[in-house]
């Protein structure tokens, strides 16, 4: 299920980093401390919306997405998932999943667009992604 | 597939008007002239997230979901599609589907917590439900 042209939007290759690849998705930690949020990205060359996928790709994206959800409510427990296919500006096709808890910074509204991201650490970081990774090994499919 | 627990929510009935009802979900125009802007809520009692719908009610969730979005573009040609499940105010399982337009009141940022409503008029509010329920009968499920 590899398509050779894709290659990730530049903006967000600058604001998430890479957590693992799923059979359709790259699945990408937002570098945002503030949230555990992850984006999915279909590796498929000019795709807009979920309905320019092929329907077993539907299929295939949105079995990812649940496999995604309990690989981060395993290392982000929340009180509220959020998903998001927005794309108003970033117009490759991505879906944002993200773990919301009561209080956080943009609570009770939605996470786009509020204020600046604030990276994660250095080890922060690693720690969160390698969590994730662990999770997603765990998390059936 | 009619739950005969199932009641709408009473933010979600204040705000919404009734455009269909699909075999799992009944979609709902959100009544604010800004934005065509509908609302799917499968009738499932106690579904707070994605997730908790049985699998099969997924796969016809995002089934409906794609019938919407042929019916809306046919009603509100549009720059970009916008998804989203957030449920941080209103709990009960609701996917909004929406036809954005470049330079619309919240563009290019979320709609959700933007500024207040703008209700239809009487006489146009009739006609967006009605070109929505034709659009709805036109679109192949």
């Amino acid at each position: 299920m590899i398509d050779p042209h894709f290659a990730l939007d530049a903006r967000l290759t600058a604001d998430t980093v890479g957590v693992t690849s799923l059979p359709l998705c790259e699945v990408r930690l937002m570098n945002d401390a503030r949230y555990a949020w992850l984006v999915l990205v279909p590796r498929r060359t000019g795709l807009v919306e979920i309905t320019d996928l092929a329907t077993a790709d539907q299929t295939r994206l949105w079995q990812e997405v649940n496999r995604a959800t309990v690989a981060l409510r395993a290392v982000a427990p929340c009180d509220k998932l959020n998903l998001g296919a927005l794309g108003n500006i970033v117009r490759q096709l991505h879906i944002h999943l993200l773990a919301r808890i009561e209080g956080d910074a943009a609570w009770p509204g939605p996470v786009w667009g509020h204020g600046k991201a604030e990276r994660y650490g250095a080890q922060a970081l690693d720690e969160r992604v390698e969590a994730l990774r662990d999770a997603f090994r765990c998390a059936a499919n």
